[in-house]
């Protein structure tokens, strides 16, 4: 059946099941210490222009965010987050899993406020009991967020100077980089994000790999042993070649950002369609994600005919739905779901 | 200095001094497995009319806090309080380091209402992802709460039938339960305590005692091996008797309610010489806890005189503070105060 | 270079490949609910007799071993295992992250000891002071074992019935099961290991796949909400499907137990060499895994010419080698180790 | 019933009674920050010769050393003990249930070996998959020992210079330090102590308190926000004095000498007794625990008269008892006990 269901709903970029199938049989080391994974991660070094970075390959996006967040906090510190941050909603607790407490801001179509953020860390340090408080050890925002939105140049600035100001390291969530990087709307490069964070992730999953995010420490500062770390939170994939290998072939000729762009172009007209025929739209965003706001029995219906993710009920008779674009939608698609619309 | 600034800024009511004295050389056993510790549980199931209740003596809230949830719950499962719930606020993440989300619910005066919580379940339960989210696994609410207010007998009902109908504990925590027993507004006996609840506590520290709280499981239910639990938390006292000898003090001929009837006597008192000098309250409330808002100079000028808590800033030129009285406070620190005013 | 370094230095057989390929547009839901993954579980069952059993695929072996014992276990419970169990020894604490201590028996060439482990158990629950220890709260044991050696029908039966007397379920990891199932002298078939065990997982990773295990609850019992429990964990892939295509291709006509019988092959042919050419064994098995005793300047120009795992120092003059077959390995590899030795 | 149970079954030394009731109705802030704990702290420091030490006063034995080794490790170090140790032993877990390995060295009458120490480390650095083993990174001892043993200064001396070479931190274990210091055998003093290891603990409870240890950073190093740290492991006792007084009491006038010296005395006299009548040790110990060897009927009749603790069975017939003196022994309670005997 159609469907717009999600980003992660067909197997990789053909070019990366060719890259798989030529390098199987050779040898290699395991746990990522393998040639791939080097090349893997000079390749990311060089586009963020960062020849310093130190990258790790790991498999999805849930295990990095406990893992960097569990690797980086102390015990009594937590991780500010918007509400809707996935870290904070839909992780099944795993930041908790590992003792740390998400400290939750009020989120603005799925964005944190650096004014907010720089409020909330001011009035904990003014508090005479903050130490019988969690501590703010790390701000984590996703980029794109979970509502599909972008933070400016100006507003990911003013995090970061929140952050450096407060002496806690700024983490990005880049599970979708791609399609914020590619964004008609997006005003930020992959160097920018490198320059503005502390720590993120190239996020692969839902970028044309089968599995993989690239895990980045621009400036350096991966914590000590952290193969250790990763193995004892149960992340550390014996063939890392198959993770070194995807993404050798996301940075090799800028296939990254062309898959990618497809994801826009093909969410552009998807945005265009559903307005022609006069849909309205709860959350129009500048990247892959768009939220679509439909009467529950309109809802029933298309559902026959298309798979789509249900968001949220805004009121008793109507739902609001989630349409994906991903590197791997087609105008076929498209011309399908114009003819159902 | 004369100080109102907690509920625990003295020793031990006399009676559990000379109790302590008077057993110092008997012989006991440890680990609570002691006759003094069974002899106290004796006399609270008395007091609870619940002749099968299962009972253990810890050394602090926090300590009870961490060990009650963490011991009951799923590692997938949550607990739900009030967003100044002592367990989501001031308890360094207590919770989340044993594993464990708080799940934040709307503070009313610092209180929970069912009718959210109920809409909580329901929105988690429909929610089709809910896999992904920390399942609600226990209701916490502490009586009095951490804002000095009481639950109703109507709205305590009402709470534990949202819970009995979600088959999920209801945890009470009684940190100041005496001052909420003895309140002139309280419509709740300990008997509804232990009726309404599933696992709560009777907190010595705040009332009377060196240290210790009372766990009780009104109709039995404690976890297996909670020796080991507790152990296991560093909670395991190896004088336990220290502990029951002060709950067996507490609960002979009403020493309890009695001198927690003091507090709520000196709060009315407090509160009478407040409003008579001319002084707004932020929150007035009916247990040993009252919040005061005062002018920022006021504030200063005061504090020189007598302990008290900042509690928060509620605009630039106005701080609201906390004045507790205990088990402890005499008329004569009443008339200092007035004096003061 | 020619290696027999370990059994997941190349990629994947080419039919789990081809599958990849064949299936790489359809669409398919996330985290494991898909069609694939559904065949496999079917195909799996099926294999075991078992229909119905409760399969999850995860990526990895750590992980599994995490999530099971973490998963099954109460708190204060620990797991039991060899000391030189891969969850004793080498899994960088992945147990003792989630809570566990493990408890070590002796190990026995890699196994443990039906008698040893009933003594155990019994000296635990006479141990006055038990309630202060760690319980015993399962058994761990592998098979192959870390050393390739196998249990005999009897010694796993023996086992078994230790741990149904002490109610404790019997978890076997079988990250390298093929090998077992095809060694020459292994009296177990898999129909045996399911009937014989409560929960165990049928390695991928080091029999022909990418990356996955098949974790399997014979006889239903998996814990409520997994899904939770493994996204908790950092466990849930998005594209579980990529799990579920590789296990179907490889229970799909026999494929598991033919590529595992390659490497049985080949291991009896390099026995032979090494002995043909007069070499030591430090351990000899029946399974892909054998360990030969080097003279330490024997080994140093061995290195250069063929890669294989250090194992020990036996003594200041010798050392200890592993030497791994896997389904890859081939004739011309044993021909060139035959002209190197 | 007499008793020799174990060195807690009575409540606290009579000069802390009083103190604790002279003390009782000042006005004390809550959380150790109080008079009475910063007075106690300086006297401690001046008996230590540490003007510079740092201290903090915790409620008991288990806890102290969950926080201790939870708050200085990093989440991939495991805690180096002796297999007897308190923290392998008899904790349920405690320090896994905190994420951490206890990795055992073995115990020679309780004692850990410099000489096993350093191989150990070395055999662990050797390994060149020790990324994927927990890392040492610290090491446990208690003195006495849970067997009632001590360290010769050489002994001791040369598992600190292990500790410093390995860069990690020595933890001693002081729950009965008092009765180490004062035993005729007994080579290191409070001075000593302090100068060898890098975080230790003075046993209260054990040595005349209700409950308490003194943690003690003796060159400073306590980690940043130690009391978010103990707060987190419900560790933070809101009446802090109760703590603070009891070992202002034990450190004024050599008081914790004095009563320790008893435990000694007696113990003396007891190992006499014991050896007059004929009885055979199993370990006869320099401090106050001795071990004696039973016929299993002679331990049946004596266990109707006087208390001591059941240790392990060495054969069929036989019994090994634990009788243990404390500061309160009394010549009266000897005399009984020989009259038994």
């Amino acid at each position: 059946m159609l469907s717009f269901e999600n980003d992660y709903n067909v197997g990789a970029h053909p070019e990366l099941l060719r890259r798989l199938g030529e390098t199987n049989f050779e040898k290699h080391t395991g746990y990522g210490e393998d040639e791939l994974c080097r090349s893997a991660a000079e390749k990311i070094r060089a586009a963020l222009g960062c020849p310093e970075a130190e990258i790790r390959f790991l498999v999805g996006g849930t295990q990095t965010n406990q893992i960097v967040i569990d690797g980086l906090l102390k015990s009594y510190e937590g991780v500010l987050a918007a509400e809707t941050g996935h870290v904070a909603a839909h992780e099944a607790g795993a930041i908790e899993y590992s003792g740390h407490k998400v400290l939750t801001l009020p989120a603005h179509e799925g964005k944190i406020d650096a004014k907010e953020l720089r409020a909330w860390i001011e009035r904990f340090y003014a508090d005479e009991s903050h130490e019988h408080m969690v501590f703010p050890g790390m701000v984590y925002l996703s980029y794109p967020t979970e509502y599909g939105t972008l933070y400016s140049r100006a507003e990911l600035e003013a995090i970061a100077a929140v952050c450096r100001e407060a002496r806690i390291p700024l983490y990005l969530d880049g599970a979708r980089l791609g399609y914020g990087l590619m964004s008609r709307e997006g005003e930020l490069s992959m160097r920018d994000i490198a320059r503005l964070s502390d720590v993120f992730y190239i996020g692969g999953t839902k970028v044309g790999a089968l599995c993989g995010e690239a895990l980045v420490f621009p400036r350096g500062g991966m914590p000590a042993h952290f193969t250790a770390v990763v193995k004892q939170h149960g992340g550390l994939l014996a063939k890392g070649r198959l993770l070194g290998v995807q993404f050798d072939a996301l940075f090799t000729d800028g296939l990254y950002e062309r898959i990618s762009a497809n994801a826009i172009d093909k969410a552009e007209k998807l945005k265009a369609l559903f307005k022609e025929k006069g849909y309205a739209f709860f959350l129009e965003t500048p990247t892959n994600q768009q939220f679509v706001q439909l009467r529950d029995e309109q809802a029933e219906a298309l559902r026959e005919k298309v798979r789509f993710s249900f968001w949220e009920k805004p009121d008793d008779t109507h739902t609001v739905v989630r349409f994906c674009t991903s590197w791997a939608t087609t105008d076929e698609e498209l011309d399908t779901l114009a003819a159902i619309l």
